[in-house]
């Protein structure tokens, strides 16, 4: 049985978030203020680890079961020349990933991630969403559901990352839709585009505004009119992991954009999620500081493919580390300080 | 026979220092534009597989043998209260490292890295620099041949990293003494002291700076003057490192300032240093300023003993990875951007 039957089913999902385990949070702060270091030393490394233990809901989180999901999906939109690579790529890529020669495959090897590869209907493009809606509804809903069969219950990490040649503009449409400001802060150069391609994008966008202007103004209608499935893919995975206690890691700027729908009406749907890294995609930092995220890494990445999110992963794991095996000032005999 | 026999020995260490490996440089860089992304697009990553390959001088770089030096000292300018810690606790925490249980345990661990600790004369703290040298010649030297001497010269990365109760107190000094500006800037909260220990730190080093402001102002010197056994191993270690081919990850603040004695009359001394993180200490950002690094990690940690150079050999590793088993687009079948 699918989690999202129905638009219905999806808003009720959206409007009732379970939150983390206070006890657990409250349990993993205060063991930190016992390790053997000064209190609030390892900084960021600290926070991590006990929002860890809030989502996992126990006291000394652990990642013996992390999984990188990417998932693909081809754009209508870009027939418009928004991409500096050809549509063809994004199948091409799938086929590296599954011969194990992306970087993806490299960097989630690194970060002792599970990677699964998950193309939706690569043979069948978004429409341009330009000029239409780029899913139906049962196509929306479908895409939901993909995402959220990737997540296992059990699972105590989940990265999500994706490809999809023209999805930046995508990314950027969705951004605008839902947050507003000008078109030119969302549109950057993805992967690389020159300015005339730049241009282009930003005129894609000006044109789905206007087209889709008097659309219902909710996350499901916003996703499905300007997202693209392997978009609305994370989407379904970040809600479904809410719901199955699994704390989840962004990798960049289109990743972040699947959620801008759902935060413009739900602010908490963030809880659960750490920003991987920030891109050099110009929106992405605009983007997390809207969604209240702040970025583990700024690496001056811009692949996707979950590729910043899995680098991000080695440090969690550095967090769980020292969370999990540092002594105490009373186990080791060292004086605390005062 | 130790690198540094004498001082002239250690001078003549610093105006030699041999460069990377360009045509290894070169060759990484070609293979970086051939890997199935597009160009640039890993960001730092594929900026530092370029720095191992030329310093490794091996176009496909690895980390097979990586080891964490953490260097321990103690400082007579303790005794002004400098610290929120007592100086018994630098002893303790070398026995917390011997037992496994301080946060570079974990992290040394976590990033793979074979963890050595070196204290340096704990029972002998050096002297209060507000009155006397901090050293004598022959203790100097001794200190840095002490680092020089964990540089094994098949070593693929050192990390460097220190613990000693009051050392940013010296890491201050030795950058005021090295770059000047206003004692406000390089004295920083260190592990955590109140606004009182801020201020008799401050007084600490205006006090230092008055009392060797006539003395040469030689690399060897300032480190001998105003720095500390485990500070000036670093040196030591860092020189060596240079002339031994192995690329260096430095921790914070202090490891940082081991190296501003050196760089305020040879800028080419960082050219083999990736700094690990930038700390939350005030001075830090700006001392990697004036050196000329860019922190690879920003996590608002303050701790030392190596903890935060630990997490960027994480991100390090990674870097390696995607360098090393990544596709090209000829064997993907991958189309390139244009």
């Amino acid at each position: 049985m699918s989690l999202f039957p129905t638009v219905a089913a999806f808003d009720d999902a959206l409007a009732s978030l379970p939150g983390a385990d206070l006890a657990c949070r409250v349990a993993a702060a205060a063991r930190q203020g016992q390790l053997t270091k000064p209190a609030g030393s390892l900084g960021r490394l600290e926070e991590i680890a006990i929002f860890l233990a809030g989502w996992q809901r126990r006291a000394r989180p652990h990642i013996d079961r992390g999984r990188a999901v990417i998932f693909a999906g081809n754009h209508g939109v870009a027939r418009h020349g928004v991409s500096a690579f050809p549509p063809a790529v994004t199948a091409q890529m799938v086929a590296n990933f599954a011969a194990g020669g992306a970087a993806i495959n490299a960097l989630a090897g690194a970060a002792g991630l599970d990677l699964q590869v998950v193309p939706i209907d690569l043979d069948r493009p978004t429409e341009d969403f330009t000029v239409a809606a780029a899913m139906g509804e049962a196509d929306c809903l479908a895409a939901l559901n993909c995402g959220a069969d990737m997540v296992d219950p059990g699972l105590d990490l989940l990265l999500l990352g994706e490809m999809g040649i023209g999805n930046s503009t995508a990314a950027a449409a969705l951004c605008q839709r839902s947050f507003g400001g000008s078109v030119a802060e969302w549109v950057g150069a993805g992967t690389g585009v020159d300015a005339h391609a730049l241009a282009v994008k930003r005129q894609v966008v000006d044109l789905a505004m206007a087209h889709h202007a008097q659309a219902p103004m909710t996350p499901f209608e916003t996703l499905r009119r300007v997202g693209g499935r392997e978009i609305v893919a994370i989407a379904g995975a970040m809600l479904a992991a809410r719901h199955r206690q699994v704390p989840v890691v962004l990798d960049g700027f289109i990743c972040a954009s699947a959620l801008a729908p759902l935060a413009a009406t739900t602010p908490a749907i963030t809880d659960h999620v750490i920003a991987g890294h920030r891109s050099a995609e110009a929106g992405h930092g605009r983007l997390l500081d809207r969604l209240g995220l702040k970025p583990v890494l700024d690496l001056d990445m811009r692949l996707g493919e979950g590729s910043g999110g899995a680098v991000a992963v080695a440090v969690i794991r550095a967090a769980v580390a020292a969370h999990d095996q540092m002594a105490t000032f009373a186990d080791a005999g060292v004086s605390a300080g005062g």
